[in-house]
């Protein structure tokens, strides 16, 4: 039996959705239509934050999918992680903070009236500066720690997550190549 | 036998310092002679790259202390931590992105042309919303690390690090009361 915790990016992602539907709605009901089909050999999960995520895009789907995803949260109290996992992300979020440093700086010494237009372009050069390729929200964290205390598999599109499943010794697949990977079981 | 891991703080916080001397070299020299009487009673620990960042403010001190202050890292890749450390460090993380962003934005949008303090401000306010009170170094980490790994008690003034001790249940004392302490052994 595989065992699967899946991210909210299988059913918001376009890219990772079109296999199973066209929105997000759609492609929960086209997931729950595949799943069912391989019950005997496949169990799927999602820990509640992330249901909660999910409802955001797909409020219905949310709903239906536990019929046949299980809700469950890592023990986080019963689950210790190896210290470089903890060194190395710290490291990390120390860079961030200097390349966001000199974003805010580039924007504040533009002084140009365009306001709305500046804005627009300082958020996403920040959170690409900030945000991209890190683990940075317990929705994320909650995935790989399950994924660790179960020995499953994490099926995410997302690179921040498989970099922290990479050091920590978690399977992962691609989101947008799940639907293949069920076709074949 | 009590274990002291000691932070830079000890020696480079005017606050700190003043209990061993009035400069960071003139500190180090002041506490080497104190601890020298305490040897029976104590030892001193400092990782190596918390020898290093004592350099570059006291670079003749940081080396004579290498007579008393023993040179040892955590054994990182031997230790394991509690995952919710990890946890609570990514949400706090998080928010604080958020909080940079509030201050990035508010400086875009002030249009004023005197950019050298406008600079200088959005420097200082980035930093107090991004790095106060958070373990920001791998320093920092490597001390609390090594306090966990020995059973030591951590002597910092650092909150970030004070903060982290507390979720791990590693002993600190205030660098301020460490003279103090010293002589009460």
């Amino acid at each position: 039996m595989e065992q699967f915790i899946l991210d909210t990016s299988l059913f918001v992602n376009p890219a990772c959705r079109k296999q199973f539907g066209k929105t997000p709605e759609t492609a929960v009901t086209g997931f729950i239509k595949k799943a069912k089909t391989k019950k005997s050999k496949a169990e799927f999960y999602m820990p509640p934050l992330v249901f909660k995520e999910l409802s955001h895009f797909a409020e219905k789907g949310a709903s239906k999918l536990s019929t046949i995803v299980r809700k469950r949260a890592p023990n986080l109290y019963g689950i210790y992680i190896p210290a470089p996992i903890l060194y190395s992300f710290i490291e990390d979020v120390r860079h961030r903070i200097n390349k966001g440093l000199r974003v805010a700086e580039e924007f504040a010494q533009d002084n140009q009236p365009d306001n709305k237009i500046k804005l627009n372009k300082l958020r996403a050069k920040y959170r690409e500066a900030m945000r991209k390729g890190m683990v940075d929200s317990r929705e994320d964290l909650e995935i790989i720690l399950l994924a660790y205390e179960l020995g499953a598999i994490i099926v995410t599109s997302d690179e921040g997550m498989i970099e922290m499943a990479n050091k920590i010794g978690v399977q992962w697949i691609e989101a947008e190549r799940f639907g293949a990977l069920l076709n074949a079981l």
